[in-house]
């Protein structure tokens, strides 16, 4: 009996990449992560959340709708507030829906467009569901998050990777791929381009929104020779984790005492530090949602998990018709509606503002652990070794000299391992394009999980391995 | 330019059939549905759920793993507490899993094998993912769960319908169903044979331990020309509710009424009243997973949600390999994991034995409601309407003689909206099987969320109708 029962996605559904990393790290009692993407434990809203469910739960007038079953398409608040809150990020002034059409911005941040998913990786794969066939095309920024490439690889969707700068994609190789793409024929397999915007995953990057716009204009442009429109998806997923500012007005010692850091190591061999992303505490470009045309071809994708807690996995997307229907549809038979607890949880949280206040507390602790990683980096890091600094999200992302490999089978890596200290190598964040090669010597290194300590701990560790290949 | 931009499956997936029926409850404010599947308001666990929550959420040591990501298979004590579950309910023995293998039952029930996922619709989605291929064939019974029809329609998966008995699929016919796919050469594009098998929605019928096994053999006999296993995928959903039997050991006042009134209408011109899935307070068959050979070929689907509350969506499923690690991956794709805080939820509720002390009290709610009902459709349908009545679950399933459509452009269903009353039309779970008609003079009547009044009220409408066109 052949063993070919699963359909060929199952068949074709790869293992993360990751995962056994996070195994090895179970296994070895002493290793300091530096890998997973997950969040601060220390600033998870614990009391916050046993406060509101205890709120939510105190009456049956409010505790038994959020026990019970709700709409597909999510809850009538969280999707209102949910519109509202992306208003208020994007700077756009909240309209009557009786006016919608006229005005353009508001239309499109409009809760009738809104979804709530079980995360916004949920709504990223129903998307894909909805939009492409085995064979399409999706264009994605060289180097992406590696979960997305792995949806793509088990639905057998094919990838083009456009180059990634610290401003977001080279807009000069979109425009060559696609004239590429539409030489050889392919164009009409090609339905959108994926950007994470904010603090990208796993670069740090951050797209400006002079480069979003331009990218909806160049995919505009090939439309014709597609046959079918062409999608701008924006992964926002990282967008709230921005470094804040501090509270006072003026710059704080501590913030003071970065500037000083970054003026010292300027004179001192240390690894080349350049931002990506903005600064600490500068504010970030508003979402594609704002450009025109927006309404007809962003997807957008957006979370709570990851700012307010990633054991509540709510997230959402703001889609274009025919995307909508059919990604609500899809929805229903996933699983009719993400969970009305979880959805009342953050609906209390945003229309109380403990929302917002929560978040203030996660973006300063970010922006200290990100301060004490540079600093680690600075002190322990060869200099020869290229770091992306970000304005926000989890991650440094680091390149040594070419010819050097941090690949998962390469000395960098299993020296690490031995040495009780693991990042993710870069090479898990290229796509499988065979125009491309995937350049395999730089690696993602995350402050999200370890303490303070651990993180000074562990980049020392990273840095004596790299110390000794580099 | 071509509207095409949507997938095969995009384009395909279509609107749930029922979704507009639920539109219409809300646009009639004095409309009573008996059509939603939805549970009972008054008997969700809003106190215990506040109090769980608090519990959980007390300390950070408890309270931030709940907040934070786990592991896509779902947290090791609500794995490992469900294979206790349902070791439990299916009465077979924990082994040690040193032993396991030898001892068949308990290897089947281990947590190694178990995955949590969103809902049990969530495992029965993935589960065709895996397994199945546009222009695959899943078995099914006729009538069944209509979102599963649903995803099988999004997917381009073929169905064949084996005739329903009150206790189980037709065994004669799905043998026969079996031999024909075999002489026209499509036995090698069958998977599974899906089974609703406790009070099933629609009908209530509950499936025989003899017919789920007969059932496995006879998918067996077919493997060798199918050239890959079949398997029987059961589903479980409604499993825990079943009607509880009165606390204590005589039969109370409340259930000797009801005998009584069952031997009282016999003498009337009543409807057939003909009991499905046993009766009140009997114990329900154990799955298909104690059976030889489950463990190869036995996916099995529960949920907590059904039992416990429809708003905190957790569910489980079962599964033999290759299918299990199938799942595990796409899993992995679809969200990396069902929302932590609310599998603690369900861990601690059964933990503590809050759970079954909860579930307990919903089976005799039920039990009374399906009394309500039970004795509404005796007093008001007339007496050539065929009724299944059920041992559990949300359901009765009525028949009109033949020739009269309940269909949804049929007069029955119109006039009943007329007169402030839905129901599900019967229709609406027969798959698209180009062998069988599908009948049009059934309706699925739910005592799931109407008050005990207002089912009184329903069914009374609803005879009203019924008397004028039967």
């Amino acid at each position: 009996m052949k063993p070919n029962v699963l359909s060929k996605m199952g068949q074709r559904t790869a293992g993360p990449p990751i995962s056994w990393l996070i195994q090895s790290a179970l296994t070895r009692p002493k290793l300091i992560s530096l890998a997973a993407g997950f969040t601060d434990n220390a600033s998870l809203p614990v009391e916050l959340s046993r406060k509101l469910l205890n709120d939510i739960l105190r009456s049956p007038k409010t505790g038994q709708p959020a026990l019970q079953y709700g709409v597909t398409a999510g809850e009538t608040n969280l999707r209102t507030l949910t519109a509202k809150h992306l208003q208020k990020l994007d700077g756009v002034a909240a309209t009557p829906s009786s006016q919608t059409g006229r005005r353009g911005g508001d239309a499109t941040h409009s809760p009738e467009r809104v979804i709530i998913t079980g995360g916004s990786q949920q709504l990223l794969y129903m998307t894909l569901e909805a939009l492409c066939d085995e064979g399409d095309i999706i264009l994605v920024e060289d180097p992406t998050y590696f979960v997305f490439l792995s949806i793509l690889q088990s639905r057998g969707i094919k990838t083009r990777g456009v180059k990634l700068e610290r401003d977001g994609i080279d807009l000069v190789h979109l425009d060559k791929v696609l004239e590429r793409l539409k030489q050889s024929g392919e164009l009409h397999r090609v339905k959108a381009l994926y950007l994470v915007t904010y603090f990208q995953n796993p670069t740090g990057a951050t797209t400006s929104l002079a480069k979003k716009s331009t990218a909806l204009k160049l995919l505009k442009k090939y439309e014709r020779a597609a046959g079918h429109p062409l999608y701008l998806l924006e992964d926002a997923a990282y967008r709230e984790l921005r470094f804040a500012s501090s509270p006072s007005p003026r710059p704080s010692g501590e913030r003071a005492g970065v500037r000083e850091f970054e003026f010292e190591i300027k004179g001192l061999l240390t690894p080349t530090l350049s931002s990506v992303g903005g600064r600490e505490g500068e504010d970030v470009p508003p979402t594609a949602l704002t450009l025109p045309g927006a309404k007809e071809r962003v997807i957008y994708a957006g979370t709570y998990s990851k700012p307010y807690a990633t054991g509540v996995r709510v997230g959402f997307g703001i889609l274009p018709e025919p995307l909508y229907t059919a990604v609500l549809r899809i929805k229903g038979n996933h699983d009719f509606g993400t969970a009305n607890l979880l959805q009342q949880l953050l609906a209390r949280a945003l229309a109380t503002g403990l929302y917002d206040r929560h978040v203030a507390k996660v973006q300063k602790n970010y922006a200290r652990k990100a301060r004490v990683m540079k600093s680690a980096l600075a002190e322990h890091f060869p200099a020869n070794v290229e770091i992306w600094e970000s304005g926000g999200g989890l991650y440094f992302w680091a390149r040594l000299p070419k010819g050097i490999s941090a690949g998962v089978k390469s000395k960098v890596f299993q020296t690490a391992l031995k040495n009780d200290v693991l990042y993710v190598p870069g090479e898990f964040c290229y796509a499988d394009d065979p125009s491309r090669a995937k350049p395999d010597n730089e690696m993602r290194i995350s402050f999200g999980s370890a303490s303070a300590d651990n993180i000074h701990k562990g980049i020392a560790r990273l840095g004596k391995v790299l110390r000794k290949f580099v």
